[in-house]
């Protein structure tokens, strides 16, 4: 089974990937960008596990590994 | 208004990155994680744009600097 983990920077944090992936943007004639910020999306390829279970499988890979809880947040979509 | 960019490994494309965290799944205890394969979402805050036009802009985008169309798939999120 497929499982999908969106991982993005919380409000506030600075994004310097996103700054200057905006202004190479605007560099580029793209005026109408005015800000932008960089998030992950991990795809996982899961052994069929009871549906009841994966959620909080899922919730325990996030915090052990895929995000950052104090500068990120995750959103997890099965 | 708000868009949002989705770049993900054209499938066949090796991706060390999704390697390794599959692999340090593992590790953690995280048996039924099989592959993992990591993309990017970019988010981006645009000045209004026409509707008709919204779409072409962020096409040209993608293609000028957001994906690297070679190794690269993108899907564009309104």
């Amino acid at each position: 089974m497929k499982a999908k983990v969106h991982v993005t920077l919380k409000r506030g944090v600075l994004d310097p990937q996103g700054k200057a992936i905006a202004h190479a943007l605007n560099s580029l004639g793209f005026d109408e960008v005015l800000e932008v910020r960089q998030g992950k999306v991990i795809e996982l390829d899961l052994r069929e596990t009871p549906p009841d279970q994966v959620q909080a499988r899922l919730d325990a890979m996030c915090r052990a590994l895929l995000a950052n809880t104090v500068i990120e947040d995750y959103r997890i979509e099965l």
